[in-house]
């Protein structure tokens, strides 16, 4: 790490200690080191700069952990980490063991809670702050929200609670407005926060502020209060609309998010209001590095990229590509066929779709649960819709799916990306729930694919010959590795191998490329099994389950939890036809993977060809 | 059913045709229908006084099943259901094989959603809508909202997402507002209508406005429609705020509910403004009848009661009423113990906590997801949170305890009231996803009492014995049967009866006393049996499965989901230490239970003494 001040920095406190005039001297040098850094290890680099200032701003003001500034999603939270201890071990970020690219609680004090999910953050720090105001102590604690993440039903719920907790209680929220959620702007409230951005009387009225703010010695921090308490006076006045004092805010703003002065006057100036209150700071995605500024978007998740020209590593397709492909071939030929996506169209292969067929694509926001019960709407008025979304994000709409789709017999297509591991994302962002928490929802259909021929198989099969709803999981990465004799059916299942054998490995999507290879090192060591590959793993086949009733072993590998899990309903079903043998459930023990490769994490849980060889050869020997 | 006009309404033409003059006698045929109805079978009265006129007026204004009337929750839908061929059979309401007290799509063509969850109906209801347009019909689409549904942040998904559809999208969203949530009103947005209510301001700009509407003759959709439109107008300048229009929303109201004309021209003008429209209301719970009107709490979902006197049929003490004093008795000694409740306070026996513990209490609306985040916030700062809950309204946060609490390790405790069988609400209301959905979930502890004594035991295992998250979960109705010899231990599990014997009932809650009994009658039988109580069903001890290695036969009885439940877990157990015999899983086999007794549906799927002597019998004589 280079640098005047950051190498020196080790605490919040050393933040204070940086002279104020240097203060932009140590945000270049904080910029530089995220660059580096992320070009190295991908990450998200684009609302890291955005937020360079602000969190400078937040740590002279605040002090940490006494004071509690809770990051939402915490993606954005880099600068964050380099400050509170963690700028040597800076170059582990996002690998296996090093640190997470989220906030983590085992990581650090000042992570005050560990992120990853969009929206809650602001629930969190009402409870901490509902505590504080029960205990009966002065500590503040701070929010920080992006605009994407106000799409997001649960601030609302957050804002309309906290916002009758009324004077005593120390809540700022920072609505971080970088002009894009994750995929880009949607919904009528970035309209809205657009027009408080562009209003040319804001902007002269702004400009005008900033002049007497300027022209005024700050001789203290009741003067900053009253200026701030002035100018939302007169921005309500203005803008004849406030949705944040509806809901029973303070509003303040909106301030210049890379002007480290103006942001340490407004927080100060929240802290004298003694209520809750909404600081609204503009801010650039990418700010300070041309290629993240002018693509945001593409600069938000990044693998490792090069520095210089700003171009990521090529990748190979992975499956979310094929199945964006795959989607709009359906769509050309049939136009009932709709896309919903909650802030998502790049990461779920959507962007094709969404320009061939603009009428019906809908990006809804970062709102899962309306974007599910939207569907069933859709599918109601006749469409065809398919909702794709990555697996750990879909576990919000778990209610809206038993409710609004398996209980109303609609047919919904859900496409569920990064299904299984997802690896340097870590904990928060495994798929490894989805098959456990559709599993014990009736009236629905599972497909898992372990091929990109067999995704279009499945997909096919999912839109025109299942009823209800119905999902198609697939994990994130490129194609899987299939033996050349294996064959895509289309069947509910498939048998890999001589099925008169004694021995059996059950499993499905994924690991079912590890079991290939791992049958073939087992000949090798004179053991000799069949596969059942099953297709559809919700409702399990009875007639697979059948096709194991005379063996003497049978072992079941699951990339995903292991209570509730298709195992445990497979295991259920050899009882129910009275099978006497062995058998062996592998999945994930009810924990939650770190961060890793995916690689790394398949042969943890002895879910790659090496660990099932290993499990199997345990009990063979 | 007697009167004029209600015996010979068979559909929504017959709505049309009465005389216009004529449906104030309509209405009052409708209250007393509903009345009379409910004080014998039950049921939700308050809210369904509340819309009759509004009913009225959206039958006459659209044509349904063209045009679609989707009601929110649908707890309000009697009238609706009385209109559209219903009124025949509206004395089976609720009842074993009689109507639903929701929306139903097997009902009726009319019932465009079933429902039961709130703040569900926009999204829907925009689904719809979109598809209307895409297919280019001309039908419209009407969500109707209660303003208690609006504290769930569904809605402003939907708002978001819907408000940006503009021009072409036949959508009018009716906000009834009553002036409470299903508890009472909460947070800053009940403030926010009360003041648009209650501002003299408006008042005397509505009476005006009344008055120039009732002279000028209607000649036509237009005018109305112009002078709802300046009404708007007129109001924003008034207001200087519309969270609504904000949102992308054209606004209109507030008008009374109990004007059928009013609302008849509302409506008509609301269908003119070819773009989103939220139609703002205000009516009277409890409307026309004395009692409910004074009370609607008590009369929002009430059992039978006595016409006259409106006084409820004496019940028994509930688990809720237990759990409500037993966490009272918790709070007065130890000051960190904070309640949480979502919008269900008299529900989930809170009331007492409520009015003696006002600072630990908190009602934040009907919005599980932030419940359970803010929960954990609380957490984070010190307190013990004790988050009381249905089980069917829990599935909405399922999200939030994985990422929020599990995630963490941090300590909350979740009350599951209703955790089973709930009775007459039906298939939207049965808690029998929640010991399925939180098995899937690392780092959760369950328990399941058996009686109102465990339950006591349960809670302060939970509060002070265990480590990170924690349920109990406890069902709908009063204290079980439970033998003389049985005592409440607080261990992981317990055996009754002889555990040499070579054949074993494994199961919990409820469901124990169910087993005690069918123990009984099938030593009469010649049948020996012990069972294996499970009060902590997750983990599933290992000690407990080691307990029944040694049978032929075990059985295990669920009242839940099979698929994903705690006995598939412990079949997976008995697999992994070898046990070679007959397993038999008895749990509700994947789909959703109907309404009926809670008698009749333990009976229904073998859960009862007789169910459990059946099934056990069949395999050992």
């Amino acid at each position: 790490m280079k640098g005047k001040y950051l190498p020196y920095i080790n605490c919040p406190q050393d933040v204070k200690n940086v002279p104020e005039e240097e203060l932009d001297v140590l945000a270049e040098e904080v910029r530089r080191e995220l660059i580096s850094t992320v070009s190295k290890t991908g990450g998200h680099l684009a609302s890291n700069l955005g937020v360079v200032e602000l969190t400078i701003a937040l740590h002279r003001v605040f002090s940490s952990p006494d004071d509690k500034i809770i990051w939402d999603v915490s993606h954005q939270s880099y600068t964050h980490k380099l400050f509170t201890g963690r700028g040597k071990k800076f170059e582990t970020l996002r690998q296996p063991g090093g640190i997470s690219g989220f906030t983590r609680r085992n990581e650090s004090e000042h992570d005050i809670m560990s992120g990853g999910h969009s929206s809650v953050a602001l629930s969190a720090a009402y409870g901490i702050a509902a505590a504080n105001k029960i205990e009966g102590n002065d500590n503040f604690t701070v929010a920080v929200v992006g605009d994407g993440a106000f799409t997001g039903g649960m601030v609302y719920e957050a804002l309309n609670n906290a916002g009758r907790a009324g004077t005593g209680t120390k809540l700022i929220v920072v609505l971080n407005d970088n002009e894009m959620s994750i995929s880009h702007n949607v919904g009528s409230l970035a309209r809205y926060f657009a027009e408080m951005r562009a209003t040319p009387r804001y902007v002269r009225f702004k400009s005008k502020t900033e002049k007497t703010l300027n022209a005024i010695p700050l001789v203290g921090k009741h003067l900053v209060s009253g200026i701030y308490n002035a100018k939302t006076y007169i921005k309500n006045i203005i803008y004849n609309s406030t949705m944040f004092e509806d809901l029973g805010f303070r509003y303040m703003g909106p301030v210049d998010g890379h002007n480290i002065s103006n942001l340490i006057s407004a927080l100060e100036g929240a802290k004298e209001a003694d209520y809750p209150v909404v600081l609204h700071i503009n801010t650039t995605k990418g700010k300070g590095y041309e290629f993240a500024e002018k693509a945001p978007d593409a600069f938000h998740g990044i693998s490792a990229f090069n520095l210089d020209s700003g171009e990521a590593v090529y990748s190979e397709p992975s499956f979310s590509d094929a199945f964006g492909s795959f989607l709009v071939k359906a769509a050309e030929k049939d136009s009932r066929i709709c896309a919903i996506t909650a802030a998502m169209s790049l990461g779920c292969g959507l962007e094709d779709f969404k320009n061939r067929f603009p009428d019906r694509f809908f990006d809804v926001g970062i709102a899962e649960q309306h974007a599910v019960t939207f569907a069933a709407g859709l599918s109601r008025g006749g469409m065809l819709p398919v909702f794709a979304v990555y697996s750990s994000f879909l576990q919000r709409a778990y209610d809206q799916i038993i409710h609004d789709c398996a209980m109303q017999g609609l047919k919904i297509v859900f496409a569920i990306d990064r299904a299984g591991f997802v690896g340097a994302d870590g904990e928060s962002h495994h798929g490894v729930f989805d098959a456990a928490f559709i599993n014990t929802i009736p009236d629905i259909t599972v497909f898992s694919p372990s091929s990109f021929e067999e995704l279009k198989t499945d997909l096919d099969n999912a839109v025109y010959s299942t009823e209800g709803p119905v999902a198609i999981r697939y994990p994130r990465g490129v194609d899987s590795y299939l033996p050349e004799d294996f064959s895509v059916t289309g069947e509910d299942f498939d048998i890999y191998g001589d099925s008169s054998q004694k021995t059996a490995v059950v499993t499905y999507g994924r690991c079912f490329s590890e079991a290939c290879k791992a049958k073939q090192l087992l000949e090798e060591k004179g053991i000799s099994v069949f596969i059942v590959k099953l297709n559809k793993i919700k409702p399990v086949s009875n007639e697979a389950v059948k096709n194991v009733l005379h063996c003497e072993k049978v072992f079941f590998f699951e990339e995903g939890q292991r209570f509730g899990g298709i195992g445990e309903t497979f295991g259920d079903k050899l009882f129910k036809f009275d099978y006497k043998g062995i058998y062996r459930n592998n999945a994930i023990e009810g924990e939650f993977p770190m961060q890793n490769t995916v690689k790394g994490l398949m042969s943890h849980y002895f879910l790659d060809c090496d660990g099932m060889v290993k499990k199997i050869s345990e009990e063979c020997e």
